[in-house]
């Protein structure tokens, strides 16, 4: 199975330690492999493996911490 | 020994993470009975034994925690 790079648009992130919820909240799905949140750019990349977790998963993770998937 | 309550000007709380790690880094002094950050009005409110703990060591902790007392 391919592993797939998503960069998802994230609003609401104000500091490291929301960056750091995001990435947490993203690195506990089955199949993520990497995610790294950026401040500045509002977003978030994902390294993941499609066949274990869908784009869906990750948005809701992303929303289960708080943060708006634009 | 009376117990004080101390308000604190923080600057660079952005967030309710920002608040937590506060409060966290207050409470785990010795002699701190309370702490409540304010998002909005900038500031913590610690209650505290002055014969355990100065303020001093809980302007310390604030900025050890990447914040700026005023």
């Amino acid at each position: 199975m391919a592993i797939s790079e998503e960069k998802i648009n994230v609003e609401g992130m104000s500091c490291g330690h929301c960056t750091a919820a995001v990435e947490k909240a993203l690195a506990a799905l089955a199949g993520v492999e990497k995610a790294v949140a950026n401040l500045g750019e509002k977003n978030v990349t994902v390294t993941y493996d499609p066949g274990k977790t869908t784009k869906d998963d990750l948005v809701n993770a992303i929303e289960e911490e708080g943060y708006e998937v634009k």
